[in-house]
């Protein structure tokens, strides 16, 4: 079994925060003393069907923690999907019917268990002691938290001060899930920097019920394959856990270099040692950084699909980008670039594209490009990219899903 | 029965505001329509033992409607009372044990019902519909309602501001109460002015339920004996529902003048013609304001204890202080007046009366003061007069409790 120093340095690499530091070596001493293991609770609300790498950060943190020898309480927020987090919204969430709940539970568990071991975790639902509270004991709950300590958030003060609306709802929401923990009696929750609140809500609930309060660790953010925004659906920046091995591997290979480190401390399963050297070799110029990449594609993909996908998925890559298997004989089409200039000086590619025959109206082609499926060149366009600079297209080979290829002449 | 309009008139008579007033006529001309009664809410929460005229003010107004041929609902907070309606608050409210309700519901009922016609009265508890409320119920509920909505209440905004704490339960207050409205099909909802927030929290609820909103008809909050205050326990200036009659009656002869007019109107059964009168005859000079004060306190005695107690009450009162039963013998004591004056000229009465042996310190005196038990001619002083100018001393009689008396020479 690994030291407590052995288990602070693995469980603390790419952490942003552990809030207190010293409760973290005092429980993990105990637990080696007395060979209980700890209890690290993370509580995901399924509130969208798909996962990706970032929404696998803080799995994999929980998965060295398991390494280590302690548990995994996995709550799925099927009762606090309900109410929504309202984490980092500047509006209320609509309400998910259970039905959606349900099912983005289920695909949520299928994936999470592709980084979990499943020997060491137990799964809960927080339904199972939220929805049989009662009113008297939401006051009895509730009584404990001033308003102005709920409404201190950042989320809450900003759209207070802009008078956008808060449901009195979502108030109540830092609370269940704070409650979560009482329930469970976790010694340690994890969760994204945006949940430090929700953390701390739970390790004050806990000890104004007089248990040993929690510890709040926090994981950063994941940046996207965009270098520049967190990795999230809405900026079409992610890598799913579900891609094919094939994607997965092309969108690593996409990744500014500068993301490297990161990705590898907090996306692999490569070691601490090996980590460090990684490092320690693109710090001092040593490492090629492209077969690096490489290898962090390898690595990532071999993690959900096995070692065999992940050389499939490089040999394919090879075929496509390496030795360039786009089509031969792309036709090309002469355009007149200053006939489909706007008033801006710039190019409306739906329009474009419905005229080009790529696409059946513009209302296709907007909804191709925002899909992910219009590339230039091979790299594919952002969403909602849709007047471009005519000096962005000429030249380029347009392609449309798997099949559609055409040079712009 | 009524016609509209002379029901109107009555309902209204007094009133501080009703919101909105054509809803009521409307409300009105339909239940004499369809020769359904109007279901009038009052919410009180038992929070204290005892009942003064302040408190019987809305119940007068109760008894208006129910003499109009109206149901009263009277709702008994035994559930909200364990939250304490902050309303007005500038603290957290202690909470109250169960058994402390319980007690207070039972002196109130018996009181209100001195007021109210039972056969015309549904008395209900809210803990019937609020304690069997689930979490998911209360999330239903309280997504109805906007924080800035409700921590735009004068009472939240100034602690918020103070940055006095708000407990989060005291936020759902307003809605447990609005619920209250809901769950009784309310038409109109009474509280005093201080409840007009929470009055039409109830009338937003019902509307949100898609119910026909209730109407808020606030009370204004009655003057205490000391013609300054707002009647209340804690400035000792009540007539507490349970005082004897004697002493209900010498309490009303001792309100001034000014407030004969308002204490007609909403303490007393007179009807709207009467109270006209009155009022008109105080206007042009024809009445004898001493021999109105008589009636008026005649009116309210024979209220709560009948017009025999009423009768007896103003006998003892003439015997007491108009026949001047003051003991023929008492003795009269020169004092050094100038020898009794402080710094600010004034003279320190807890310690006179120390040295005059009426009391047996200046902490005793202080006490006898402060409860009412000391007179000067027969007027008792009110709380906290400790100095006095000698003038106001001099010459009169001072009388501590009912068989100390000493002329002051």
């Amino acid at each position: 079994m690994l030291s407590v120093d052995e288990q602070l340095e693995i469980v603390q690499s790419g952490t942003e925060q552990v809030v207190p530091l010293d409760d973290l070596r005092r429980k993990l001493e105990r637990s080696q003393k007395t060979g209980t293991p700890l209890r690290i609770k993370l509580g995901v609300d399924p509130t969208a069907p798909d996962l990706h790498l970032g929404h696998a950060v803080p799995l994999r943190k929980l998965r060295q923690f398991q390494d280590c020898g302690h548990t995994v309480v996995l709550i799925i927020g099927d009762f606090t999907a309900l109410i929504g987090d309202p984490s980092g919204r500047s509006v209320t969430r609509p309400p998910l019917t259970l039905e959606e709940v349900e099912a983005n539970a289920k695909t949520y568990i299928d994936q999470a268990f592709k980084v979990l071991d499943p020997d060491k975790t137990e799964l809960r639902r927080n339904s199972e002691w939220l929805s049989p509270l009662g009113f008297a004991d939401l006051l009895a709950i509730t009584s404990k938290f001033t308003v102005a300590r709920i409404i201190e958030r950042d989320d809450f003060d900003k759209r207070l001060k802009e008078q956008k609306p808060i449901s009195l709802h979502e108030l109540l929401y830092p609370m269940a899930q704070a409650y979560d923990s009482v329930a469970i009696e976790s010694d340690v929750e994890l969760g994204g920097t945006d949940q430090l609140f929700n953390l701390l809500a739970g390790r004050e609930l806990m000890e104004k019920s007089d248990m040993e309060p929690q510890i709040a660790l926090t994981m950063p953010l994941l940046v996207g394959t965009d270098g520049v925004q967190k990795m999230s659906k809405s900026f079409n920046n992610y890598i799913g856990l579900t891609d094919e091995p094939a994607d997965m591997f092309g969108k690593v290979m996409s990744i500014p270099d500068k993301l490297m480190p990161s990705y590898f401390r907090l996306a692999t399963a490569c070691s601490l040692g090996e980590i460090k050297q990684i490092e320690a070799s693109l710090e001092d110029g040593s490492a090629h950084p492209g077969k690096l990449k490489r290898r962090l594609a390898c690595e990532i993909v071999a993690l959900y699909y096995g070692d065999e996908a992940a050389t499939a998925a490089e040999t394919a890559f090879d075929r496509v980008f390496k030795e360039g298997s786009m089509p031969k004989d792309i036709k090309e089409k002469t355009i007149d670039w200053n006939g489909e200039l706007n008033d801006a000086g710039k190019v409306f590619l739906p329009a474009l594209m419905a005229k080009l025959q790529m696409a059946s109206s513009n209302g296709e082609a907007r909804r191709l490009i925002d899909g992910g499926g219009v590339k230039l060149d091979g790299q594919a366009l952002p969403a909602k990219s849709y007047e471009l600079d005519p000096l962005d297209l000429k030249g380029k080979v347009l392609q449309v899903g798997k099949r559609k290829y055409l040079k712009l002449g």
